[in-house]
């Protein structure tokens, strides 16, 4: 294995994730999650990092001992987090989800690891990981697509992140898609992401319910059609539910009439999409697939795959890592 | 004067035009434009172009032997075309407003006017003319507009044109916008051309008017409701028509859904917006800033001018040279 190795930062609404990426090779050497608690506060989460990344680095240490190998030499750490971001700064301007306005997050996180540090958008950096050394790898032009809470999105163009004029390019879940459409968290109307997220999947499923539609979703939730999210749509589409697989269609032909805009527009080799909407597979994706075909140019529709992602679980801390080694080598 | 120059030609659905564009400098040496007429064929097309080719060597070569400067050295021709192209074959794969599918306008030209030749999409050569000498220069991160019959774009990140797996880049006139809406030429339902294009202008002020509208709009084409244009729109309201107002500013709000989708994708530094609808000035673009504004992230509007462009009449023959050049450098 390689000697030299660089902590990746996961940053997520959910959890905290810190690997130990390898220079040269594939995967991850060590992982640790933890719970994210946003009330506590940034400067807990960066503890709660600097722990894991010490049980990490000592993981891989062990491993490299045992196998007889050269000790392991860490030389950065790449974060990914929730923006928006000011990348010069290495501050988080603010993030709907954890609440953090204004925290130098970079370079707290560098002092408590004592490596140096690199920051970038979250869904940059899982679509940096598919590229780098996911399902993307080899490609040019590449969008990467995070579904989950939100709708994110990445741009590689030419093998390098599109990061725009101020380092937000890639939100590609607030593209208006039905101009008049439902009101989206951000304000605005008709987002792709008032359609295609996990909380608005549910959203659209329960209000389908509330309208009178009939379906087993109601019994997965002991009638409580509050805690309906989308893995129980999911659920209830693998048990044949006729409704839950009209919702998963409904949601495949909006995320289909964003994505193909995106083919339009960026003409990408590839379109990555990660997150958990994607176990719904073939359900999803076929759908999803015939959609951008009947609304985007037949020549960039035939240069572009379609694919759920490669790296499930490591995306987000791969590409935080393989964002600190290109911007060293730059 | 530089010595070195490049032709510059832009095959337009309506006209032909061939410039001399200095390697060094600003503007063009030279210009000759004629109608472009699709029914007499490709490579009748090529015989203008090559006489006005000849044409506008002769007045550099004179201009400079006036001026007792060095003799012009032409070393080479840059070709803005409406695709899709084959931009590695140098082909046109098809052009729905001229019909000449198939056709090698890059060697024919090439041929003809005995320089090489480099081929791009139209709308990337008036977007890298605006960025390499308009509106756009010092850029990095540039979203171009062509508003016109169609509605095309060029995208360029880190200052280079972004292509895309098949050198498609750029078709934001079919970004979807309303997912349920108006029928486009393209096939798809809801594109922004179905809006905003030329001829969609007039066609949706022609159906206000036959659902009741009243305005001034059939007295200016003496009740020939078929002879309404986007510039008759324009007139219309210069002239305090309060339903061609409406018309406009429905205009620019489906615009600015549109171009709202780009910042917030791109994250561009400078929209620039060229073509004969920027002639509406104020009028188009006040409302159409106000609702980029209302729909994208307020970082990514911030950091993001969207201007007409400099080069009113030369942005396609100026960018064409352009490319040709940074080809060559390449």
């Amino acid at each position: 294995m390689s000697e030299r190795w660089v902590l990746g930062v996961d940053i997520g609404g959910t959890n905290l994730g810190v690997g130990a990426v390898p220079y040269v090779g594939s995967g991850v050497g060590a992982l640790r999650s933890c719970p994210t608690n946003p009330q506590r506060g940034p400067d807990a989460a960066v503890e709660d990092i600097a722990r894991m990344a010490a049980a990490v680095v000592a993981e891989v240490a062990d491993a490299a001992e045992a196998a007889a190998e050269e000790a392991p030499r860490f030389v950065g750490v790449g974060i990914g987090c929730p923006g928006p971001l000011d990348l010069k700064d290495g501050r988080i301007i603010s993030t709907p989800n954890l609440g953090w306005g204004g925290y130098p997050i970079r370079d707290r996180i560098s002092d408590a690891v004592g490596l140096s540090a690199s920051l970038d958008n979250d869904a940059n950096c899982a679509t940096y990981g598919e590229w780098w050394r996911g399902a993307a790898k080899g490609s040019r032009t590449v969008v990467g697509v995070t579904l989950g809470t939100g709708i994110g999105g990445g741009l590689i163009a030419d093998g390098k992140l599109v990061r725009g004029a101020s380092g937000s390019a890639g939100e590609i879940g607030h593209m208006t898609i039905d101009v008049n459409g439902r009101r989206c968290a951000c304000g605005n109307y008709g987002c792709l992401e008032a359609y295609a997220s996990g909380p608005n999947i549910a959203a659209r499923a329960r209000e389908g319910l509330e309208a009178g539609y009939r379906s087993i979703l109601p019994d997965l939730v002991d009638g409580d059609l509050d805690r309906i999210t989308a893995a129980t749509v999911y659920d209830a589409l693998v048990r044949g539910d006729d409704y839950a697989r009209e919702v998963m269609t409904e949601t495949a032909k909006m995320l289909g009439a964003g994505l193909a805009n995106l083919v339009n527009v960026f003409n990408p080799e590839i379109i990555v999409v990660v997150g958990g909407v994607t176990r719904a597979g073939g359900h999803l994706f076929e759908p999803l697939r015939a959609e951008i075909r009947r609304r985007a140019f037949r020549s960039a529709v035939d240069a572009c795959s379609i694919v759920p992602g490669a790296l499930p679980d490591t995306a987000g801390v791969i590409g935080a890592a393989g964002v600190f080694i290109s911007e060293a080598a730059a």
